[in-house]
Formats: structure tokens, C-alpha cells, sequence
């Protein structure tokens, strides 16, 4: 087993840190000042300053995208903080310039607050052609994600919640291909009900998914559970058609799919032998499963992905925000909207082949250098048809 | 004449912009992006979590600086706002990684109240070492600082007030020695009562000038100044010792040293006439200086310094923040104080021999590579004697 704990820490002390500002420009002489900074650089303010659009043309605004967190979520670690949390959204800052060339910046804020954050970033609006909000804790990651998409006039998005939704999404489509089952006769079940289980649940509806039923730790989410935070209460009027009760051992019967974004070892091979014929099983939990890939398959799953790079279909996130990104940056979009995320998932799904397709083999893997470029493809293409592309 | 404007705007387009987000660490394969994201990453975070200070090992906090603004007094265009201060911000970032290797960030904020700046700034501490504050109209600037001050536990300089104190300061170092005359006896008329009129009389003063008149538009700001803002209320408390009355005509009279910081123009040569023998000018107007260099120099002008490039002694802030930056980064400051800017000041200075030294060479140029060696160590060592390092 390789160490990563180890390799990380060393790794960061030695770059301090794993992202830079560099200049795109030579500063070298009396000329290159002149021209980067005072006098020349006034011509490009006053231009904006006539026409505020302009701001793309001469300003790093269109690909540049902040990261931002309050470090109350951050991966398997919880509510840690703004400042520990730094790590992680310069990582996804290098993932972003890594996978799509992007230049993302660490937003790292030192509050908890709802309208604070909201206000915050309303605030850093000018510089960026693009907000990810990363690591936020639900259900305070919903409030924020819907306040910042009202009042900015740049794409917002919550990878976790939408990142998440999109690769599963994605996965779905390619695993009904192998089943034929068809989505809108399918039933499935999401365990978990933070920003990635309601995020997954809201865009398989509207992918056409015909019945699902959301559960958390105590059962299934319903119109009467009482202790509920909003989120939920909102999601049992859309979710439960069939107005099941109890907990996740007794809904997994019969359903065609299960979905975890919860807790490890939960699930037993007895639940998944009570799964209709062909089951699906989606088992993210990190950097444990839900249920173990061989214990699944034991059970009769017929096909099995987690969040691991070890075992085959992978679901994971760096599948989709790059891409959704660059699309949306090179079309100086002002939102990603639902249709951009549905084009991204049929995106990801159809980079795989029909003859590359196999139940070990639905999802592209994260390197595969065809993924980026098919879906800011699509997400571009979404965003000219659904007129939120300023180009 | 190059036209710098037509050169700028096509600079700007071509490169759009001048500042990228760069990855220090490769992620090309799985163990790469293992170490440098998940599951790795989260060692650093939890080593930070329980040690605060361990952020300035393990992130990019130790060498990135924050260029904020609000977009209110930008170079000589005013209030345009934060969107068309970019170019400007950027400008800056480029010249803190071109002449000291530091990674900064344009942070150009949507508003002009001052607790909201202040708020801002710090919900955004976590991620910088150092925040430099630019083109904020006074006298808000002045209560930005001094709020953020308190509040922030890293370095915080207003680069128009203290930039351009710290390299008037070198330059009237370098100036009495040609003169001979001693610094506490001499008397000096500062015109322009904005953010660098008042810092450079604040600064002068600290480095033991025996009496200052400082004046604005309606002339000498005195106690009975009535309409004056709070910040020019509070300069009449420290200057002007012999309760001089009347406009700058009247008060250059006999004077050593003319400071301008104020309008193209407003000095004649007769005022130069009837200033003290030796007189040091500098009129740092711009473009357009308050009086031509030769024009003073016929006046009788011993030394002149104007703000730009193509007459000697050029008084350019390049000279002063990014050493200033660099020496208070190096040694994680937590403050750049005025021993600190004072250290600055006169390792600038020092950085013309006196070999070098005649009165059209009393300042480094802005692209001597010894100055910001010699400001960063300076400041480094001042640092050190006064508390505010954390090495």
C-alpha cells in the first residue's frame, strides 16, 4: 500500500503549497512596464469601464474560476474550517487547471454565515468568470447555491451536489443501455440525504427516472417525517410516489437501482438478493462502500461502481466539473443550468463506445482525454440553445 | 511617441489578461492525483487543523498576496469602479511576481462601504500572507487600513500611501547628503492632503523632519480648517508648527524641500525662486508633474524627482513593495510596521553608493536588481527586531 498521507505531506511542505500567480506578460524593461501597468494599462480600464462586457476581452475574467468554501464539509474530515480546508481547494484548483486548463483561484472564507458567504462572493463577482462552490455543509449549501444563482451574473456550482449528480447520471444512462431497462420504468433508491443524495435524486427526475425513494439514516424521507431540515421536507413532496415507509432494508426490495452516498458496509448481500433482476449498484461512500464490489456482485448485482480508483466504474467527479467548466467559460456563460447538466452526463456516458461498453466498463476513467473535450462540447452547445451564452 | 495606450489595449485582447493560475505539482497519473487530492491531501488538512500556523507550510499562504481594491482612486481615471479596475489589479500582481517572485491576486470588490471591505478582506484572510490595498479614494482608505489593521493577523500596506512615502523618503535621504543640510532642520511644504500626501508627512515626520506644511487645494491645512475631512483635521494637529496661513504661493517661501502630489502645473518658476537655497523639488504629479524639471531648474532647483520615466530621479513605488513584500513574507510578518518602512526607506537609499550619487541619480531605477535584495533584507531584519516575525 502506498502511503499518501505521507507522500502528501511531503509533497506540500516541499512546493508549499501546490498553486502559483504567474504573469502571462513580460515585465522586463521601461516598454513592457509601460504598456502592462501605468500609463498603457488605463486605455483597457477605461474601455471596460464604458462597456462593462469588455471585461472578457482584456481581464483574466473568462477563465478564471474562484473555489470557494467554509470548510464546514470538507471530504471524510467534516466541519474543519476555513483555513485547514486550504489544501483541498488548491487541489481543486490544480485539478482544474490539470484537466481543462482553467485558472482557478482558493476561496477560502472564514464564516459560517448564509447571507455572509452569499454577500462575499457577490462582492468577488468582477473578477471571475466562474463560482464552485466546494465542501459546503448541507443543508446551508442548498441556501447559498440558490441565493448566489439569483443575484450573480456568472455560472454557480456546487460540485458535490452537481458534480456527483452528473457522473452517477452518467453511469445510469450507460448501465440501462447494458440492462435495457428504460429509465422511466425504473425505480431506485438513494441512500443519503445530504447535498449529493437530494443533488443525484433531483437530476435523475428529471433525467425521467419514474419513481425514487430518498433515504437517510432513519428511512425513507416522507411527507411526515417531522425532524426533516427543510431540504429534505422539500424533497419528500417530489420523491416516494408510492408512499413507502421504513428503513433502507425494507425499500431496497424490488427496486432496480441503489444509490449510496452514505456510510460504509451498510448494505448486506441479503439486501442486494432482494433488488430486482439486473440491479444497479452505485456505492460511493469513501473511501469505504456502502457494500464491497465482490460482496454486491455475490448478492446478483449485475453491475457495481464506487468511488475508487481499485475497483471498474469509477464515479468520479473530475469526469464532469472540468468540462462543464471549460464549456461554460468559453461561452462567457452567465449560469449552468439544468439542460448543461444533463447534456454533460449524456456527454460523459457517450464518450464510451458502444463497443467499449461492459458492465465493468461504463464510465470513462478519469485520464481519458476524450471526456473534457466531449463535454464542454455539450455544455456550450446546452447553453447557446438555452440563451445564457454571451458569444 | 510610443503610443502606450493602442499597445495596452492590444497586449490585453492578445493575452486576455495578464495573470494565470498555475499548478506547482503535476496530476498526470492516479498516484499523482492521490497525493496532490484525495485521499492525501487530507493529511495536510488535518495537520493544519490542529496547528494554525502549519498553513504557512503546507499551502500557497507564505508567498500570495491579496491586491485589493474598490476601485474608487484608480491611477489618474478616479472612481470607475471595481469591474474596470482590473486591468490595474492585475497590472499590480504582475509586477509583485516580475520583481519579487510573488504570487498575488487581484481581489477587486463590488462595493464602497467601508465594513464591508473590511469584513471582506477578512473572511478572505486564511489563504494570503499579506494583503496590499490599492486606488482606495481617501480618506476611506485610511479607516480601511487601520480597521484591517487591528483585526488582521498579517501584514496589511496601502501601497499609495506608504509605496510612495517610503520612496519619497529614500529620495530626500539621498537628497541631504548632496545638500548638507540635517534632516531635522529642515522645512518642507507638501502639497496634495490625499492618501500620499498624508502618508509622506506622516512618514517625513517619523524620520525626524523638524516642520511640515501640508496643503491642498484651498491651501495650508491648519486648525481652523473647517471643511477639511477627518483625516486632514488630524494632519493640522502635527504639522505646520509655525501656524503658517494662506495658499501654497504663500508657504513655499523660504521652504527646502516642494512635495507635490497633487495637479499638472500649479508651481511656477518664481515660486521655485523663493524657496530656501538647494532646493529639492519633487513634483510627482502625473503625468504632468507640478512643475517641469527644467522649469524648476531654472527656477533654482538644486534636485528635482518627478514620477516618470524619461527625467531623472523617478519617485516609482516599484522601488519600495515588492522588496517590502518579499522581507515581510519571508519571515511571516504579521504586521508591516513603521520600523519596517523606515528600514525600507533607507535601504533604498543605501542602495546608491556614493559614488553613484549626484543629484540626477539620488534613486535606484525602477529595474535595479539590487534594490528589492536589499529592501526584502532590511525589512526581514526590522521585522525581526520588533516582534512581527513568526520565523
Amino acid at each position: 500500500m502506498i502511503d499518501y498521507n505521507k507522500l502528501a505531506l511531503e509533497l506540500h511542505k516541499e512546493k508549499k503549497g501546490k498553486i502559483s500567480v504567474v504573469s502571462k506578460v513580460k515585465v522586463e524593461n521601461k516598454e513592457q512596464l509601460s504598456t502592462a501597468y501605468t500609463p498603457g494599462v488605463a486605455e483597457p480600464c477605461r474601455v471596460i469601464s464604458k462597456d462593462k462586457n469588455a471585461v472578457y476581452d482584456y481581464t483574466s475574467k473568462s477563465n478564471l474560476v474562484a473555489v470557494v468554501s467554509d470548510g464546514t464539509a470538507v471530504l471524510g474530515l467534516g466541519d474543519i474550517g476555513a483555513t485547514a480546508s486550504i489544501p483541498v481547494m488548491e487541489g481543486k484548483a490544480v485539478l482544474f487547471k490539470s484537466f481543462a486548463d482553467i485558472d482557478a483561484f482558493p476561496i477560502c472564507l472564514d464564516t459560517r454565515d448564509v447571507d455572509e458567504i452569499v454577500r462575499t462572493v457577490k462582492l468577488l463577482e468582477p473578477v471571475f468568470g466562474g463560482i464552485n462552490l466546494e465542501d459546503i455543509a448541507s443543508p446551508r449549501c442548498f441556501e447559498i447555491e440558490e441565493k448566489l444563482k439569483k443575484i450573480l451574473d456568472i455560472p454557480v456550482f456546487h460540485d458535490d451536489q452537481h458534480g456527483t449528480a452528473i457522473v452517477v447520471a452518467a453511469g445510469l444512462i450507460n448501465s440501462l443501455k447494458l440492462t435495457n431497462k428504460k429509465i422511466e420504468e425504473i425505480e431506485i433508491v438513494v441512500n443519503g440525504a445530504g447535498a449529493a443524495g437530494i443533488a443525484i435524486t433531483k437530476l435523475l427526475l428529471k433525467l425521467g427516472v419514474g419513481n425514487i425513494v430518498l433515504c437517510d439514516k432513519k428511512g425513507v424521507i416522507n411527507e411526515d417525517y417531522e425532524e426533516a431540515n427543510w431540504a429534505k421536507r422539500e424533497m419528500a413532496k417530489i420523491t416516494n410516489k408510492n408512499k413507502e415507509r421504513g428503513t433502507l432494508k425494507d425499500v431496497i426490495k424490488g427496486k432496480d437501482v441503489f444509490i449510496g452516498v452514505s456510510a460504509p458496509n451498510i448494505v448486506t448481500r441479503e439486501m442486494i438478493e432482494s433488488m430486482a433482476d439486473k440491479a444497479i449498484v452505485f456505492a460511493m461512500a469513501n473511501p469505504i462502500p456502502e457494500i464491497m464490489p465482490d460482496e454486491a456482485k455475490l448478492g446478483g448485482a449485475f453491475i457495481v461502481g464506487t468511488g475508487r480508483s481499485d475497483f471498474p466504474n469509477q464515479v468520479n467527479n473530475v469526469l464532469a466539473f472540468p468540462g462543464i467548466f471549460r464549456g461554460a467559460l468559453d461561452v462567457r456563460a452567465s449560469d449552468i443550468n439544468e439542460e448543461m447538466k444533463i447534456a454533460a452526463a449524456y456527454a460523459i456516458a457517450n464518450t464510451i463506445s458502444d463497443d467499449e461498453l461492459t458492465v465493468d466498463n461504463i464510465l470513462p476513467k478519469p485520464f481519458d482525454k476524450r471526456v473534457v473535450k466531449n463535454v464542454a462540447e455539450a455544455v456550450k452547445n446546452a447553453a447557446k440553445k438555452t440563451g445564457v451564452s454571451r458569444i
